[in-house]
């Protein structure tokens, strides 16, 4: 019997999309106002599921208090209040896109959970622009 | 390395669930106070999503603002601040109910939107109701 | 002490901007795609607010149950899932603008509620339009 | 042509997670302030999906009138404004996480609900913490 | 210059409305199934205002992170996880209602917060039902 | 007879809470990690009250479509995807708080909106952390 359970947290981080391999008239073309020089940014909602046997002795399939501490130590710490282009190790040489971003969450918490657990990462870079990550 | 990708739209319109091969008591029977001869209305919230591979020059599967110029040029433009039932050739004689919306939707992205994405539509007809099409 | 209670109620209807004095073009004008003649809809999500005394027997300034049933019978029976301009006497001859229908609601309500009672009332036409009326 | 239908509702429970079988020390180190021993509550928000095929005759997967009705007849009369502990049979001896709560109503609607429809039952039991049980 | 500033936060309880002056009949006509012997709960979402002056040397009317922490230190400490009747101070001979509930919360922070700034309460004791206290 | 309507726009931003004429000791003693030196960012909602007469003509206290324009134009081509320190005038030597936004955000629609309407211009920096100003 498995049940998914999911849960939410927020970072708020600066980025900047662009290609170094690219003319900045491409740059523009490509990315519009999502390429400002001087970044923008958002409030970026998380949501982490993890899919996995009910433990009987607690009807728990992941402590949530235990998931959030693990997102804030893995996650958060990094990204939040962050500029991601200038900020982190991650994305030094990889395009701060949502999709980009999501899969980097993905691969950060797949090496800290059990691979009994199937992840899913979804991240809302507004309520309008979201992605969805499955590791598949 | 496949990522979903999803953008929210919205659009307002009337529409009157009627099933003109029915007498009037059974359609007030089948659809209550949906089937107000005069119609009712509502906000539609749709949310379409694209799963594809990830572009590395982009960072992107598919670039938001085209999802959204699409949308707005293929859905939008169709419904919104319409009477479904009288403005529309799509529910000139199908039932405007939200499971038909959501399916009439995929079909005109479907056309537009490479094969090489997988698609699902969600329709909100109020916070409490909604309803997903993916193609199966 | 005087506490202010908010309900949130919501009805769905049709409706269509229009002013009979004018031209079709000045309608169109003023308007736009808001007087199309066969109307379109909205989910609409009301929130009456009362301010009063707190009633030290109860806790309660106004019963919420009460307060709920007292707008389903005063305004959600007459304008839930209904044309506004077609259907309702209220909009017969007064144009169903989020604000006229905000003060419409408002003096319904004013009637069936003790004037020891502030009276405020909120309506969301959409999410990104709305309207608020206080009796001033 | 399967589509998915969703219904929300909510209701308003006690509930405190507590094993018999453990310690004090254990229940409190395993569960923390959930463990309180005279309750905390929620407003849980429950979401029930059926996929099915439309019915051309209405353009419904599933009267989502029929569903609302059900849902509160079998899962709110028991769950809503109660102590999930002490007041219903179903958690006499189980733990009422927010698991075997989403697990429990699965199998109440499992049963109401014709085979030919997937169910999918998701139960928020804060906006940041939330399950999902398909029954697989 | 004055602009308010706002901090939501929430916390999860147990109550139930009964009046011990009244026979169980008269409360159970009063208060209907708010008045379940064996409690039932809420997710409470608190938004505490705070009007004064702009800091020129800050930017702020007052820290948020403050805020937040003197509301946990002062508010969420003592209702968090909690059976509001049973385990607090305030309820012991107090309806917890949602009017007195913010009340209460008022005076406790009216205490901690400098007169200069002027101070508003609201509490969501669901989506649809809320309260405001603003001391007057 | 004077009703109020509100308009909501959002605009996405970075920005770094920084005072020049202090230590970067003391910056980071006071703004936290909100001082990070390459930015950080938010998704900001932004909502526009005007209080007014209705236009018997119209049912309109100001038209929407106007206001959003006028908000497009003055605020979101200057604020939108920008850096709030780097690439405004307003913000070149002002703190960009939330408290300095919206006084901002006012003082430019103020310019632009006629004395008879009342202003208030609130603004959500994150959804727990927000600010309104009414210029009193």
């Amino acid at each position: 019997m498995k049940v998914a359970v999911f849960r939410k947290e927020h970072f708020n981080a600066a980025h900047r999309l662009y290609n170094p391999a690219w003319t900045d008239e491409k740059n523009d073309a490509v990315f519009g106002k999502c390429n400002n020089p001087n970044y923008h940014g958002h409030n970026y909602e998380l949501i982490v599921q993890l899919k996995g046997e009910v433990n009987p002795e607690t009807g728990y399939v992941y402590d949530m208090k235990v998931l959030s501490d693990l997102i804030k130590e893995q996650v958060l710490s990094k990204f939040d209040h962050k500029n991601l282009n200038l900020d982190t190790e991650e994305f030094k040489s990889l395009i701060p896109s949502a999709e980009n971003i999501a899969v980097v969450i993905w691969k950060i918490l797949r090496e800290k959970i059990d691979r009994n657990y199937d992840l899913i990462v979804r991240l809302y870079e507004t309520e309008r622009n979201f992605v969805e990550y499955d590791g598949n």
